[in-house]
C-alpha cells in the first residue's frame, strides 16, 4: 500500500527547539538603538517581552527544551502530518515526488500557536496578566488569543481595520477564545488618535497596529507585547515543523532536494527550513532552499539589506533586514500575511550567506497553482501558503522537462477557510497582479535609516 | 505522559464496512412505492442510483469490502484522530473520562466525505457522467463536489437558497471543486418553476431542492442522484468512524460507557455508533448510546413513527421513519444539518428496538457547551456537532455528582469555520431558542400518509 500521510506519535512531538544561532558561520548582526545607536541589551526589551524570551532571542545554545506545559498544549494537535502529495504528481504528470508539512490542523488554522503558545507560557511564568499584539489578516490574532486563553491571561488585538471589517470571522474567533480585538487606527492610543485626526477613515495598516500594541504594552506594568514573526525566539519556536519533517522524512527512508517556504515575516518558512539549513550547515546536505515572496511585496528580490525600523512609527530598535522601507504599504493582495516591509534577520542572514534563494510571484498564478493542488488533494489553502505551492507546482514540473525524482517538499502553513473571498475573486476573474516597479523601490527606500 | 490523540497508521484504516442489517433481530419494514403500495424493487430505485449502491441499500452481508480506489481517497484524511478531551474534562472538574472522533480533518471539514466517496466511485464504475443533489447547510455538497472531483464525474447542487445567500463560501469550495452550484428553487426545473411562479422570492427549502435534484436526474440519461443521508448504504458507508474509533478505544485501553452524536438525518450519528451497537447486539455491551436533536426539529423526541416520504413534493418512496411531517419546515437554527423532518430507518428502527436513546436542546445551552469545549480544546465546533457536545457536557457533569469515571464519546462531526456567523448571533445574544409545541406537532403531522 502506497502511504500517504506519515504520522509520528506523540511521544515523537521534538522535547527542543533548534537555535540556528549555535550554527551560524558569522553571527547575527547587532540590533541597534536608534537614539544611542548602540547594540540593544536585554534592559531595552523588558518592558515588551519576558526575560525569558529576551534571552531565547540572544542565545547560543544549539537546543533549548521546550517546557512541558508547552508540549502538552502542542498535543492537541501536534505532531502534524507529513504528507505525500500522490495524486497532485500524477496530476502534474511529474516523475517527483511532492511532499507537504500539514501545519493547517491547529485550532487557529496555521503554524502560528506553534509560538503563540510558548510565548503566553514563558509571559504567565513571570507574572504577566495582560498581553498586547496586532494582526493583520488575522491568523496571528487567533493564534495568540488561543494560546493566552488556555494560561488565563488576558488578550488584546489591534487588527488592521481593513481587515477587522472584511474578515468578522476571524474577530469572531478571537472572541471565542475570549481574546478582546478592536480595529486599529483606534483611540485608544496616542499613535491611534493621532491617525484618527488627520483621517477618520484610515483603513490601518500593520505598521499603525504595531505602534498602537507597542504604546499601550509599555504604558502598563502587567502587560507586555508579542510578536508572531520576524523575531529569532518566534523562528526557534516554529523549529518544531521542521525538526518533526525530519524525522518523518526518515521513516519515509526520503530526504528533501528542495525545500519550500513562503515568507512574509519569515516565521513558517524558518520554521520548516532551518533544521534542514542546519544538515547544510553541519552534515554537508545540498538541499535547495527556496523562499517565496509575493511580487508585491518583494522584500528579499528587490529590497536592500539595511538597517530599518519594524514598524511604520520608528518605535523599534533598528534591525538588520532586508526592506522595502519602514513606511512602504504593500498593495492590497489577498496573502495578508506576506505584506510586510520587512523580513526575519535569521532569514536575511542565512540568504546573505548563500543559504537560501528568493523567488517571487505574482497572485494570478498563485492561485492557478493553488487550485490545481486543491482539486488533486481536497484542501483549500491560504494566499500564503498558495506562494508555496505555486513554487512547489514550478519545481514539479522542471522535474517533468528534465525526468528528475526530486522529492520536493513544501510547509503548508494554514487553511484558506477564512479566504474563501479570495479565490471568489480568483474565480471572477477580478485578481490584479501587482508588480513592484525599480522606481517605487527606490521611492520607498528612503525613508530606510541610514547609519554611520 | 499523558496521551491526548490515538492515532492509528494508514493501513489500519477499515477495509471493510459495517452493515447492521445482518445483525438486527428484526429486519427494516420494506420500503414502499406510494402507487402501488407495494415495497419497492431495485428497478424502482434504477433511474437515481447505481446497482452496487441499490444492492448496499437491502443487503443482509454484515461486511462489504470498501474498494481500494476508495481507500486511496479515504487516505487523504483517514484515518481520523480519536481524542481525550483532558483539558476540558479539566475545566468541567468532571472525573468522566472525554473522547472525541475528530471527523473535522476532512477537507471538506466532516464526515460526509465517507459516503461521498464511495457513491462517487461507484457512480463512476457504472459510466455515469454527471451527478445532482441538494443541499442545505452545504456540507453535504461540498463534499459530494470534492469527491465527484476526483473521479472525474460531473456534479450540479441545487442548494436552499437561504443557505446560498447567507454563506457564499461554501458555494465557492463547491466552485473550487469544479461543481456547479445553484440556489434552488430555480428555473431549471419544473418543480422549481412552479415554486418561483407562486413566489418569486421563495427562499427554499431541503424538501424544494430534493425534488429539483430527483427531478433532473431522472430525466436525463447519464445522470443519477447522490443523497448525502437517511438511507442505508450512507449509514453503511459512514462505519468507518466506529470501526476506527472501536481499533483507537482498544489501543487505549478504554471502551466507552456512552456514546454521543447528534442526528439531522442520521449519517454521522450512525457512523458512529453502529459498531457499537454490533456490540450491544452480538457480544452483549451494555453501554448507552445517545443521538441529539434540537427541539427545534424534535423528530425522534416528539414526531410519530410512520410511512411518509422523504421530500416535500412527494416523488420518493414512502420510508418507515420517525417524521414530523414531509411538509414540515424547521425554524432557521443555526444547525441546518439537524434541520430535517424524517430520520434514518435504521436509526428509527433501532429506537424502535430499544437501542439507543434521544435527547433533544435548544440551541442556547448547546452554544454554550460549544463555546466551553473551544475555550478548553481549541477546536470551534459547528452548530451540528455542539449538540453533541452539550449531550457530553451533560453526561460529564452528571459524573461529577456521582463521581463516576465514566468513558464518554462523542463523534465530532465537523469544524465550524463556515458558522461562525452564528457564534456571531450568539455572542450578540441575538440567538431564539425554538421549542415545538404538540400543537406544532399535531398540525405537521395531518401531511403523513396514512397506509393501510
Amino acid at each position: 500500500m502506497a502511504v500517504t500521510k506519515i504520522f509520528l506519535n506523540e511521544s515523537e512531538i521534538p522535547q527542543q527547539w533548534y537555535n540556528i544561532q549555535a550554527d551560524l558561520p558569522v553571527p547575527l548582526p547587532p540590533v541597534i538603538h536608534p537614539g544611542t545607536k548602540e547594540p540593544i541589551g536585554p534592559d531595552d526589551l523588558a518592558p515588551l517581552f519576558p526575560m525569558a524570551l529576551i534571552g531565547q532571542e540572544v542565545s547560543q545554545e544549539r537546543y533549548i527544551d521546550i517546557p512541558e506545559e508547552v508540549l502538552g498544549v502542542y498535543r492537541l494537535w501536534r505532531p502534524t502530518p507529513l504528507v505525500r502529495a500522490r495524486r497532485w504528481e500524477k496530476a502534474l504528470d511529474t516523475p517527483a515526488k511532492i511532499y507537504y508539512k500539514q501545519e493547517g490542523v491547529s485550532p487557529p488554522g496555521s503554524h502560528k500557536p506553534n509560538t503563540a503558545v510558548p510565548q503566553a507560557y514563558y509571559n504567565k511564568q513571570e507574572g504577566v496578566k495582560r498581553i498586547i499584539t496586532e494582526t493583520g489578516a488575522g491568523q496571528w490574532g487567533s493564534a495568540l488569543s488561543f494560546a493566552c486563553n488556555l494560561f488565563d491571561i488576558e488578550c488584546k488585538v489591534y487588527m488592521v481595520r481593513i481587515s477587522y471589517d472584511q474578515k468578522p470571522y476571524r474577530r469572531l474567533m478571537m472572541e471565542t477564545w475570549g481574546a478582546q480585538c478592536l480595529p486599529s487606527p483606534s483611540r485608544e492610543t496616542e499613535a491611534g488618535r493621532r491617525i484618527l485626526d488627520a483621517d477618520p477613515d484610515s483603513p490601518g495598516s500593520l505598521g499603525i497596529a504595531i505602534s498602537e500594541a507597542v504604546e499601550e504594552a509599555v504604558k502598563r506594568e502587567d502587560t507586555k507585547y508579542s510578536l508572531g514573526s520576524v523575531l529569532n525566539h518566534v523562528m526557534l519556536h516554529q523549529t518544531v515543523i521542521g525538526l518533526e519533517s525530519i524525522k518523518q522524512f526518515e521513516m519515509a527512508g526520503e530526504y528533501p532536494d528542495v525545500v519550500i517556504g513562503c515568507v512574509g515575516g519569515g516565521s513558517n518558512f524558518a520554521g520548516f527550513a532551518l533544521p534542514f539549513i542546519r544538515d547544510k550547515l553541519t552534515d554537508g546536505r545540498d538541499t535547495k532552499i527556496l523562499a517565496v515572496e509575493p511580487t508585491a511585496c518583494p522584500t528579499m528580490t528587490k529590497g536592500l539589506y539595511r538597517y530599518d525600523f519594524g514598524d511604520t512609527a520608528c518605535t523599534t530598535p533598528l534591525i538588520k533586514m532586508y526592506t522595502l522601507g519602514h513606511d512602504f504599504v504593500p498593495a492590497p493582495i489577498h496573502a495578508g500575511g506576506l505584506r510586510y516591509h520587512g523580513m526575519s534577520p535569521i532569514v536575511c542572514h542565512l540568504y546573505e550567506l548563500g543559504q537560501l534563494d528568493v523567488v517571487a510571484y505574482p497572485q494570478t498564478p498563485v492561485f492557478d497553482a493553488a487550485v490545481s493542488f486543491a482539486r488533486a488533494e481536497g484542501f483549500l489553502p491560504a494566499p500564503e501558503t498558495a506562494h508555496a505551492i505555486k513554487t512547489a507546482f514550478d519545481e514539479a514540473m522542471r522535474c517533468r522537462e528534465s525526468g528528475e525524482a526530486k522529492v520536493i517538499a513544501f510547509n503548508y502553513s494554514g487553511h484558506g477557510h477564512f479566504d474563501m473571498g479570495a479565490y471568489e475573486r480568483y474565480f471572477n476573474g477580478d485578481m490584479v497582479d501587482h508588480d513592484f516597479s525599480q522606481e517605487e523601490v527606490d521611492e520607498a527606500m528612503r525613508s530606510v535609516p541610514v547609519l554611520e
